[in-house]
């Protein structure tokens, strides 16, 4: 079976292990090498409380090339003030010093209980033994893909090849979800390898446009946590010509990207804590773009629809309520809702839909539910998952 | 025992029965009359979608007099187009029928599931009955009470009286809550009766300002509806010296008024859908007023704190990330969150608090978290309640 992990772009090297962070005893250290150095971006969380691992990592991706990145989870590290600071450089220090390289060609991010110091020798030490587990192996970067999971109950993981002009170019993700997601530019952990030859400004315009329109369009609570980072390291090592402009064969990297992340982003929403099945709210006849996009927030986000959907219940006026609340632009008469392909309110009313019909589509794992608001020309989607019984398991049983 | 229901101040009677809405065979229809006549105002949901009954109301309420209410539960007559708007009209006129008045001295209300017709001849047969039986009881008032409800497990009832110009004014209310709560201008469905002697637009200031600071500051799941509707009419049986500018007198109405709406404000979070306690978030520090009430906002409507408080663990890190990404102004080393008086944040770093007494004060029925901004001197408050899997339940299982 091909490596679908990001080892599989020429040029990476991986480990995952357990170093002593989690109760559970999974895996909870992550470490990323590129020996030749890479060009990378990032997108970070807008939250105005950061992680130190955002702080740390904000520096040091604008450093070329990036030659490492350590993820650590089950810890944050957030609200930890200027220890945790420390903490943070700690860690890079110790990658840079098991590798001969400078602290700030390390990337780092942190995932899992806000508040808390990192237990730094038992991470130290695992630095120390991943260093030692690095491999292009499969099984490598399918541990790496498990260490960052906090309640993921999968791994995430996504691979694409794209010829750009005569190479194979290979573009592989992973990224941890579950909880605490409803991102404004870059969401949760995402770590994203490829061996295309491209520059820095461009890499880093490719990464923030497919995490708009990919991660950034899934809801799974409304939350934007204090770590969402997402991270691209390019190595080059595919030998096309280099990518400088936005010329034909930058498109074809930015179309393999989009498709990865959105990839990346269903598997988030349909592995969401708790959640059994996913929905796409999609808007059309919006005043304004910026409405369409709200407008499908507001539905994907509201929890009475998504506890509809958990039951699969065709309770459309929860749908229309949540459209009516948000303060978007609407025509109350021409307002137009669809579960799949059966039209449930047309025209400011109910129809006579078979709610049976209807109870059906929303079961199925994935659906669309399609709102027209009847008064222009731009239209938007988003992710959402239903709300069930064990999300609330996951979060209140989950103790600090 | 004293009367607390609406019917307590003078020159009310009230009844409640089940007319054959709700499937359960509880009471469904909730009529009020004032046969003398009240100076009446209302406030309704700023949801861009309104049911028929806000429609209608919106007309009706600036008549003068208004001799009576109707409310119906079990069916909101939401998104129910002209046939909904027509039917709300029929309530209407068959209750002036009956009382020998004209209709649009008739307010009403409706609550329940959107989207489907009312069954017309029920209600009006209904209607019938209600007149029959309007009295001044406890037991009339409580049964309005009731007959308000929809996934409320308790009726929400309150009274006060306060001396204004020598005589004793009363003031009641009942109001529905349980879900769909997080209003913006009025909340759900609420009838405040009163036997003050007031003027008109006198009565309707104090109802804006007193929904603004009570019923407005609850928020169980940040769901605006499309019928929400707080109402107060004022028979002025009383016959103090009427209220007619904002003096002393109009002061002491308005805080007993404040007072009262406060109390359904905390009734209505204790009985929120699957709610188990309540809590106060409190924003201090804030460099604007809206500021605080985003704040406060954020934190009671966010998910991971409502399901922390119902597990009763002190997890703050959930808090401070609710605070900084709802975009308000805040200084991270400045910032301070409180459990009860319980420090568990201070200048940005976490304290060495003990975790069990600050889950002993979680754990109780009623708590308060502070949080102090660093950036200014504006503070608001909002009440929530805990997210449990009994609100999934009563919201998945509840079938269109």
């Amino acid at each position: 079976m091909a490596n679908k992990t990001i080892t599989a772009p020429k040029g990476f090297v991986a480990a995952g292990l357990y170093c002593g962070v989690k109760k559970s005893g999974k895996p909870d250290l992550a470490l990323l090498y590129c020996p030749t150095g890479a060009k990378a971006a990032a997108v970070f969380t807008t939250n105005a409380i950061v992680a130190a691992s955002v702080t740390v990592c904000k520096v040091h991706v604008q450093s070329n090339p990036i030659y490492a990145a350590v993820i650590n989870s089950g810890n944050a590290n957030a609200c930890t003030g200027a220890k945790g600071l420390a903490g943070a450089k700690v860690m890079c220090t110790k990658v840079a010093k098991e590798l001969q390289i400078e602290a700030d060609h390390v990337l780092i991010a942190s995932t899992g209980i806000i508040g808390k110091h990192l237990p730094l020798t038992k991470i130290n030490s695992g630095i120390s033994k991943a260093v030692k587990l690095l491999s292009d192996s499969q099984a490598a970067g399918t541990n790496f893909a498990k260490a960052i999971m906090t309640t993921d109950t999968k791994t995430k993981q996504a691979m694409r090849t794209v010829d750009i002009y005569g190479q194979t170019v290979t573009i592989a993700a992973t990224a941890k979800g579950a909880g605490m997601i409803g991102p404004n530019m870059a969401t949760t952990i995402s770590m994203i390898t490829t061996d295309v030859a491209i520059s820095k400004p461009l890499l880093g315009k490719a990464l923030k446009n497919a995490i708009g329109i990919s991660l950034n369009r899934l809801t799974v609570d409304g939350h934007q946590s204090t770590n969402d980072t997402a991270m691209i390291l390019a190595s080059g090592l595919a030998e096309n010509k280099t990518l400088k402009k936005q010329d034909s064969g930058y498109r074809r990297f930015v179309r393999a990207l989009n498709d990865l992340c959105n990839d990346l982003a269903r598997q988030m929403a349909l592995d969401a804590e708790g959640a059994t099945r996913m929905f796409t709210v999609e808007i059309k006849g919006a005043a304004k773009k910026e409405d369409a996009l709200k407008a499908a927030r507001a539905v994907a986000d509201y929890d009475l629809v998504k506890c509809a959907i958990h039951g699969a219940d065709p309770n459309w006026g929860r749908i229309i309520c949540a459209i009516g609340s948000c303060g978007v632009k609407l025509n109350p008469d021409k307002l137009i809702c669809k579960i799949g392909d059966i039209f449930v309110f047309r025209n400011g009313k109910p129809t006579d839909f078979d709610p049976r019909a209807a109870s059906a589509i929303i079961a199925k794992k994935e659906h669309t539910i399609t709102i027209d608001l009847g008064v222009g020309k731009y239209r938007d989607f988003c992710y959402g998952c239903d709300l069930s019984r064990d999300y609330i398991t996951i979060n209140a049983d989950y103790h600090t």
